[in-house]
């Protein structure tokens, strides 16, 4: 198949007169040097890191879309606020996108990278909202000959952050995990991880149908925050289970500060581990996602051994260093449609992604709704 | 001089129909064995954490006196909120006051504990608010000559929790502090230590007399709170000293997330310092006191590399091992009435500390302020 001679990209751009702006920009197609592949997007998903980098901190619901099909132009303004925050931006076109699979469709003139043509590979190296992308050939995770693009797509930041959340319980000496945001496709990926590896999992849910999808997984401890009663299961089940460390998605509002008090409240329970000052064990909550952009409010009604904080894939994976990282990566490989298989309810193209209504659609972050982009879809 | 053959001690009880009870018991004078030393106790300050102890989660504002002199009575209703957090404790008397100093007035009969007669030392071992604690004779840290026990009264909580600052700062590899209430007898001893030791430290306060003070003993970055261009003023600071590393004593409201915001503006001056996802080192506030009793509010507008944790003394020392304790405590003992003088603002009887209107005063924890109990008084 010939192939063509520009391509389109997305771009993220916030102007020196507060304005954000994504639109497709025609770029000449690369030829790979040695050592790399170009490779055709085929499938590349809308994690909620991505909304960050395509949309910032600007206010999206009063954006609009000018223009049509690949010349519109996506934009909204900036608040004074949003601008001192993303001040190191201002005037850089950003690509988006940061993982995806494709088709290896040309190489440098090295054996490894020629041995990749034809094969279906994902990346993890932002820019994949393309159609093409030109990457080091040892960046590629070459898929099985059976795993589609779109069963890659989500290779990395899902799998490898529900991975990281399992390796932090076991550096930082915790027992069991809390998760909120339980049902989503990360959070049934933990769930299939905790069970493998035999750790306790408390999962934290906002509706009845979550707690019941959960529970036909095999979930055992799933407790529902729209009950009355949340409280007092969530103390029961971290009671049970030894829980001191949480990853919260939704990072606003009191959920983090409810899960300190419930492990303090669980703690109180065993006078051994209580003191004056309150429970003696380090409780920890890391804030992996905004779901809730409202601000953390924490009560601090749970003593002096406690920490809130953010929790972010590339930070850590450096922190933990390249052996960790490659068995984890190791792992994702070989469990691709098991463990981490990923459900996606929308496939859209680049130029939908560009259209308010529909980024109205995925920058709510429903849970159980996921976005995947078809870069070779309406171009 | 002929001991008595009991004394009085404070004891704070949470009863289980929801009452807080503070008063004085009478106890049978012990006899030191062999390895301890009896101390009257005659200067103990009162710090914010034995407030703790003494009130925990009672509001205080309508706490009421009964009986007068040595039978009096201090109660107060505890709120349901309040009796879950402190169920651990319901019904134990618990002495109160951390710390103080005295004179040894009887011993065991080893040498060492001999030794020690009539010599003025100061003691961290809880249930200080007594005229007379029986301690083991290696708890007690021997004052030099010259040092009167009001000296040493407070040797040991903020001396070590000013210390353990730097040393936070030096083990988790920050360049420079921020501190806020930073005109307390903590901030003063903090900025003489931060000045000994060459680290920048960045003063917030709320009030101008306050950054008077401190720009007198030398400071060189005070920002006042209540200034209208403060977040101006604390990035500069912040730019300007690389601080990564807080020190919050208020606890409640925005302040700690305000200086996040602050790290975050200062970092983004800096392209090298900073990445899509935010400023890329680590920023930390950790928590010491709770000034202010309002919830902590985050913003979160500061990336993905913060932190936010409460810190507490003990846990400290304990984490950073016996040599570290070992080579603080010296320099306390060596610079205690320059690096480490504290002001009293009040001197009061055990029976003075149970009146409702003292209360109020001691209670307010305002910067500044700073009582001292005297066990020997008016009894």
């Amino acid at each position: 198949m010939a192939l063509p001679a520009t391509y389109k990209q997305m771009l993220s751009t916030v102007t020196a007169d507060a304005e954000l702006r994504l639109e497709l920009v025609e770029k000449d197609l690369p030829t790979p040097k040695t050592g790399e592949i170009l490779v055709r997007v085929e499938a590349t998903p809308i994690n909620p890191s991505d909304l960050g980098v395509m949309f910032g901190w600007t206010d999206m619901d009063k954006a609009t879309t000018s223009n049509s099909g690949a010349d519109s132009v996506l934009s909204a303004s900036v608040s004074p606020q949003g601008m001192q925050v993303m001040k190191a931006r201002i005037g850089q076109n950003l690509p988006v996108g940061n993982e995806g699979a494709g088709t290896v469709v040309a190489a440098g003139d090295d054996d490894y990278s020629q041995s990749l043509i034809g094969k279906t590979v994902a990346i993890m190296g932002g820019g994949m909202y393309a159609q093409y992308r030109c990457v080091p050939a040892m960046m590629a995770l070459p898929l099985k000959d059976e795993h589609s693009a779109k069963d890659g797509a989500s290779c990395f930041v899902n799998p490898l952050t529900a991975l990281s959340m399992v390796e932090v319980l076991k550096m930082e000496g915790h027992k069991a995990l809390v998760h909120t945001a339980a049902a989503s496709n990360l959070g049934q990926m933990l769930n299939r991880i905790c069970a493998a590896d035999g750790v306790d999992l408390v999962n934290i849910v906002r509706k009845t149908e979550q707690a019941d999808l959960l529970k036909a997984m095999g979930a055992k401890y799933v407790v529902n925050s729209s009950d009355d009663d949340f409280m007092a299961q969530l103390t029961d089940a971290v009671h049970e289970t030894g829980a001191t460390l949480a990853f919260d998605a939704t990072g606003g509002g009191t959920l983090a500060s409810d899960i300190l008090t419930a492990m303090e409240m669980a703690a109180a329970r065993t006078p051994s581990d209580y003191s004056i000052y309150g429970s003696t064990k380090h409780k920890q909550v890391y804030i992996y996602g905004g779901l809730e952009v409202a601000p953390t409010v924490l009560s601090r009604s749970y003593g002096f051994a406690w920490g809130v904080g953010a929790f972010l894939l590339p930070n850590f994976l450096a922190k933990a260093g390249m052996d960790v990282a490659a068995r984890l990566r190791a792992r994702v490989a070989e469990e691709l449609t098991t463990t981490f298989a990923s459900n996606y309810t929308d496939e859209i193209s680049m130029i939908d992604a560009l259209q308010a209504e529909t980024v109205a659609k995925y920058n709510a972050k429903a849970t159980g709704e996921k976005f995947l982009v078809c870069p070779q879809q309406g171009l």
